[in-house]
């Protein structure tokens, strides 16, 4: 049976996947291969699909974890049709708990919760609408019925789906405004036919409700995936990603090419590109995690609004960094000598930017104060004081044309800008420690002390 | 009824766009308020709600007109519940009729086909498997049976729910996997205490695609919204408010404070930012169009993925003039001679790389080739030579500090920067247009010539 299943999603990604190559020796290009051919490539695809379905268990092991779940929840809802008794209470409207489980369970305890929720409000107030609605169409006897159900099914319908493009309710509850419109249409339809529409949203209630929780309880209980724990360690290991790149700026850019190495060669120096397109993702995580319940070191109102405000700038910091990487790889026209003038404090100013920013994603991580990060920042900030002094003393002879000063006092200037934009996020992260009161941890190696040559907590 | 929808829809509202004041000043805070002033705040309330509403309406009335369209094709069919002759064919099976209106219908004609390809041939698919699991569970006997179904059924859906995190296959076939566990499950448990499986496959399914060509059918024929064409549109208006920032950039910048008008007013100079994080938008909107059959100027295989490029050229140069942004805004140290100099060629390289990238826009939009674009790009590209020449001719005396330089120097690089990217931005959209076979069509006014004295058609 898993056969068939493969075959689709190797045709699937046969479609995705295949490159332009691929394409153009494809089947249809061809005609019909030789069916050795043809085996051959099918194998190769299996053997792509079979390895990349197991980088995606390795990279993320709770995703085989969850998989397992939603088929554990599916196989205890499906025990309303095996178990007689409850067979015998619910008959068909079980169907309903095995639909609820299939669309409710979700990756994330706060996704899973919301959907729960949003299922079970929309049921219940669909389903009384939905009674009402057959109890007024009732009075206008047999043939004025289907009328005045037809009405208001059109009604709810074209208002309820209007209402879905309001985007602060889009956000949170676009799954509810869906059931509700298929409940009240199924119900009160449902209706012209059954007169039982009571027992029928009794039934249904119950139902989804008992899906629902299995669901809830199945994803809370057995090795949770928190959503607001995924956006806490999203936002450290962004900023984290940034540090990286910062720390290793300073050296790359200003190494000679006869120093050896490609530049081209550093992965690592790549890593803050996700940061850039991670909007979606954090807006997705906060509107699931607003909906869990207090877990380890979160509460239920976890002020993840201001999570989403050191995300944006995050996210401003590397558009900075996006123009700095652009210098990295362009040709270097200035002469050594006044590269060589600037560099100590250019890298000064990225490494300690990059530390700041790699110690108060770590502050983040590990809910501590970020005191050491406030002296990579201080620091950062004398950089760029020595770097105004440096560039007020003259740094150029006569000779010298703006020409090559323009490449690094742009770098110069943008790693300014980072400065700015750390302080900015170390600020915020702040302001988060004292919402959550992050723990004072003494350092346990004397902290170094910044350069100005006294201790500024707090960022000016 | 559609009161109880409106304060479902209040409370909603409330507590998503309530401000800190509001909530600071809410019910909990006050103790049950006297209930003039609560009436006086849900008032408040419902007014803010319907003007966003028809706000909502007016800024895109596509949106009004398929909440109709939804009504419609809800209204449609539940014709299978009122109509005798019909409901006698397909009973209580014509629930899933609705059930495809109500989560297949989307806003684009795109998304709509995309889903119920997907669900169609997920319940075939589905239902076919679904009846041979059946068969095999058969032959276990009563008591092995449900052991049997249960573990197919948590295999189908262990294994699927995996499928669906691969990212080629969520982003165009999410959906049908849903439908396939939803389906399989549903219809082999349901053979557990029906034996007439096949029926009960045959009416599914044929419900199932008259509920779905329902949906394409008022899709495509009642004013259908085009994914591809909404793509389209984006990328040109995306490209375009890119061009009017750096149109307006130069005069911006070299203002002097004295000249009056604070730089904060200028909401035109905003636009570029919903660039900044549209990539998860035009994603979503190149996977639905290619769904999409020919229309108008589109073919079946349009060439999105060029669009896409073309998308992410924009998004970079973007991340360049949020850079440029900043400096916009920062305090101006240079000296007014020293900005003087450069004042000219910098505020030309930023006009003509914005007339660029808006002919660029007016070339996508009208589908004609972009010659316009390649003569202001050439223009800037002789700026940007000027300004070498300029840079190279010794622009200070002795006395000038580099410090006063540095923020000249670096708005300068970054209009390079802005202006090599407009180059590449160029070029893939000359790609696009080779590939489409834009029109050629002859200039009503006779062209700027560009400024290096010769016309070079093609980007170097």
């Amino acid at each position: 049976m898993q056969a068939f299943l493969i075959t689709f999603c190797i045709s699937a990604m046969d479609l995705e996947c295949a490159s332009q190559e691929t394409v153009k020796q494809g089947l249809l290009a061809r005609g019909w291969p030789p069916i050795k051919g043809f085996s051959k490539h099918v194998k190769t695809k299996v053997l792509e699909f079979f390895s990349h379905l197991i980088k995606l268990g390795q990279d993320d092991p709770r995703r085989v974890v969850h998989s397992l779940k939603a088929g554990l929840a599916l196989t205890l809802v499906s025990l309303f049709y095996y178990y007689q008794p409850l067979y015998k209470s619910f008959g068909v409207s079980a169907m309903w708990a095995v639909i609820t489980v299939v669309v409710v369970f979700e990756f994330s305890v706060g996704a899973t919760l919301g959907k729960g929720v949003n299922r079970g409000l929309a049921t219940l107030l669909a389903g009384g609408l939905a009674v009402g609605a057959h109890q007024l169409a009732n009075l206008s006897g047999r043939i004025g019925e289907p009328i005045v159900l037809g009405f208001f099914v059109f009604l709810q319908a074209a208002v309820s789906t209007f209402v879905r493009f309001c985007p602060q309710i889009k956000a949170r509850y676009d799954y509810g405004l869906l059931i509700f419109i298929l409940t009240f249409s199924l119900i009160s339809i449902s209706g012209f036919r059954d007169d039982e529409v009571l027992e029928l949203v009794h039934k249904r209630l119950l139902t989804v409700l008992i899906g629902g929780s299995t669901c809830v309880i199945i994803s809370v209980l057995l090795f949770p995936v928190w959503a607001g724990q995924d956006l806490h360690n999203l936002i450290a290991s962004n900023m984290e990603k940034l540090g990286i790149f910062l720390e290793g700026f300073g050296d790359e850019y200003f190494k000679m090419p006869e120093d050896g190495d490609s530049k081209e060669d550093r992965p690592f120096l790549q890593g803050y590109k996700s940061v850039l397109d991670s909007k979606t993702n954090e807006d997705a995580l906060a509107n699931f995690a607003r909906w869990e319940p207090r877990h380890g070191r979160f509460q239920f109102r976890h002020p993840w609004k201001q999570y989403l405000k050191i995300g944006a700038l995050t996210r401003k910091c590397a558009y900075r960094i996006e123009s700095l990487n652009g210098h990295l790889y362009a040709d270097i026209q200035a002469k050594r000598e006044i590269r060589s003038k600037i560099q100590e404090t250019c890298t000064k100013m990225g490494m300690e930017s990059g530390k700041a920013l790699k110690e108060l994603s770590m502050a983040i991580k590990t809910m501590v104060q970020p005191f050491a990060a406030d002296i990579h920042i201080e620091n950062s900030k004398s950089s760029v004081m020595n770097l105004d002094t440096l560039l007020k003393s003259g740094l150029w002879d006569d000779e010298t044309d703006l020409l090559e000063v323009v490449p690094v006092a742009t770098v110069a200037s943008l790693l300014i800008d980072v400065v700015t934009c750390t302080a900015e996020i170390a600020e915020s992260v702040n302001e988060l420690a004292k919402m959550l009161k992050f723990e004072v941890v003494e350092p346990t190696v004397s902290p170094e002390k910044p350069e100005t040559g006294q201790l500024k907590i707090g960022i000016s």
